[in-house]
């Protein structure tokens, strides 16, 4: 149950204009995966190259993190849109990161809906087939990120469309008995030692308390780390120090052979 | 001088959400290339899926339309925006586009900047790279579509990057006597005959009149005509029969061999 | 039950920069009262200004029409806002109207919640206070218009809190045994003679049918005529003649008193 | 020359959404003038509220800021619209504030154009016009505050308008030997003891340093404090102690009558 590696992955790209959300080239620097917003309900065409070309220096691997059409709600509240909007907008988000991908010599491996349209994805599978034929489209061989356990029909559905599917831990967000988490609509800092402690515990036992006080199983190969709270470098600090204690590596999950792995303590302090 | 073919297109995809601008499919119908929208000055996810699957449909070529992101002034008002920024609306513009070609079987073979963002493209050789570096990312083998004359020093780089240049006359549009045109903010319908009477004189003898009453020379394969005004097609059927009189075909400009032409006249009444 | 008179309003101000919606000022021409689009999910400051000038000219009374932020979708997709925020959008929606009533010497006299703003507002008392509150900050004289039968607990609320409620007929939308009212997300033309009949009976029986097939009873003093469909003028001269013929007079709800009343069918031949 | 009081305005209120700018809070602590964004190149309606909430907690009087409807510049970024637009935008985004204020029972006092819509309010009369007509319509009593020097002709046109104006000094923007000042993209931090030097000579002999060397005069009653840089309270303190030191009070240039004035240094350490 033990993990030898763990993949964490943070939402990237998230700035808008002169809006600096969070610190974001030091979070890069401490990561193994990056979301980046796509212009819909975070980033901009600036920002999204910006951040790629990051990623690229930096040895992270890219993921489209397509959002409602909601700037103002940071793509945390659910629309009511339709299956085929829903395709439409994934396949415009993705297919415009995609272009920076290309331009600044990386491949656009991954994809995850971001916020509240991950919610409205797990509504029916209607809708997680609506999502998941926008990221077929762009590339049928992505990888989907997704929450470890509240994600069906979206898990289910994109096994058998033949995605791989990379699970997530999110460390900080309320999981009910059932795994259900919570989309949180805004951040402030996060408590380093306590951000430590759960996702060690996901990493070394996978497990994790629910609000009931239920301790319940978390399978899984990705924590997903907020990268737009003020603190998250230091909370990525805490959580290389304490990994490498325990001896668990941090490489993407896109990765499969460890050749592709990078020195990431070495990376984050470069 | 006299043309043995012509290619007609028009800017196509500028509906938005609720907001349907013109009688777009009968448009797509009677034209040979499509410069389409992709969602900053017009046009949306739904309208560019849209839009490209009738561009495939009815056999018309596609080149992405990129303009400033300024939806209420329908890209028609100049904005001061920097090298970087305008590479990056490019990138993002075209690359959502292509998005949408790859899902429907098509190729992204063009590219053209709208309204002021074309303006902004000749105030100097940094502005016109900045957008051709961007189309250069998204595909290095694309088509430039520019207006014949006043398009220094866009067409000089576009030539000098590599790019292949197609030249468009503007029928209705007003020319001043060094081949100036003015972008207007709007347009209600256009007089069918007085439109004919331009495009033929264009095809035939390569000549327009300015608004000092000079004839000018415009060279070029493509005439531009309006897709949102709402007797578009009816000037389109007028610009059928008239060049079919004079034996002149409408093809696309993109494609070189005769092979590739449908039977356009055809085509429209289907 | 047979009406004297009749309270003929129409969304109006939904164009959007290049994107004209309808044939406002003809609409305009043969309305009563006005829900003038506010610029969230359709309108923007200068159809505002140009909308408000021609109820002006034409004697309508003009009402706010707020809506959720959402002009790809029409404020016609349900978003799940906080309650502080549905009065913040009401607030600033209609505090911008409100200026430019101002402006051109009007009184903004009502407001009315569009599409899914209003479906929102009728899934609990909390959700209909936040948008009355609204209403009351920018002014707590304000008529609310609502649809007749399913506005609860928009109705109830809005009489608790002291605001006078106009009720309306919609003729065309689908009617549920309850009375309840679909949102539709897009309109072509309408059958005028199908409308006509329909509002005739509204005005004389007070009566409608539902999808059912039940006769259901519809109170109220206004009918909701759609503004954005192409024959709209048509439509509005087929209420006219009928509503003439039956003798009953088309005034504003706004107005109490006969002497406010204009001579419309006058105006509308203006 | 030597003044007995100064006003300290900052540009308040340009949050959106979860994108935080700079800590409003406690720049507002310190103020005694705020220019609230009014959701067109920044800002929205909660942030709105809550903005103009604070300034009446804290004493501080309210002008309007409205921009170009460029969020993803800024604002500040030229944009070449009609005197029509111009006029319209005002009105809607200082119609929007007003409503506000009004719900909160404070008044809407003053107003000033941001970043490129001031620089293309003074390219000429008909555009600085344009924008004093917006004002005008909203409240013909309104206190213009602008740039101390290079504001012709928006100074002039204001002040035939009948309009007060309020000048204005900017520490640390550039100013050339005729007092114009760049308009900046993006701030990080501030130098504390550079920007209270300046304002010291600002305040006490009315002058400043050109880029050239030159020294030039600077009269005013207000200086502009940047409230979006990180460190924007710390800067206040800094200047809140100089101004002391010098027996210079500090408050709104609005009250022309001491007994209006608040106590800014208590309520800064509220």
């Amino acid at each position: 149950m033990r993990r030898n590696w763990i993949d964490l992955n943070s939402d990237m790209g998230e700035s808008f204009g002169n809006f600096v959300l969070g610190r974001p080239e030091e979070v890069m620097k401490r990561i193994s995966h990056a979301n980046i917003a796509c212009g819909f309900h975070a980033g901009d065409p600036s920002w999204m190259s910006r951040t790629v070309e990051w990623a690229k220096q930096y040895g992270v691997t890219v993921g489209a993190h397509p959002g409602f059409p909601d700037l103002l709600g940071f793509g945390r509240r659910l629309m009511n849109i339709t299956h085929q909007e829903a395709t439409d907008y994934v396949v415009y988000q993705a297919g415009a990161l995609k272009a920076f991908c290309e331009m600044h010599g990386l491949r656009l491996q991954a994809a995850k809906p971001h916020g509240a349209f991950y919610s409205w994805g797990i509504q029916s599978e209607d809708n997680a087939r609506a999502i998941l034929e926008g990221f077929q489209a762009v590339n049928p061989h992505l990888t989907v990120y997704l929450p470890a356990l509240p994600s069906f029909p979206l898990v289910s559905t994109a096994e058998k469309m033949g995605f791989r599917v990379v699970k997530e831990f999110y460390p900080g967000l309320n999981y009910d008995e059932t795994g259900a988490i919570t989309v949180k609509r805004s951040y402030g800092t996060e408590d380093v030692e306590e951000i430590v402690e759960l996702v060690l515990r996901f990493a070394v036992d996978g497990q994790t308390t629910a609000d009931s006080g239920d301790v319940i199983d978390v399978e899984g190969e990705s924590v997903c780390v907020h990268g737009d709270v003020v603190n998250a470098p230091e909370v990525l600090d805490g959580l290389h120090a304490a990994l490498q204690r325990e001896g668990i590596a941090i490489r993407s999950a896109i990765h499969t052979e460890s050749a592709d792995i990078l020195p990431l303590q070495e990376r984050a302090s470069a």
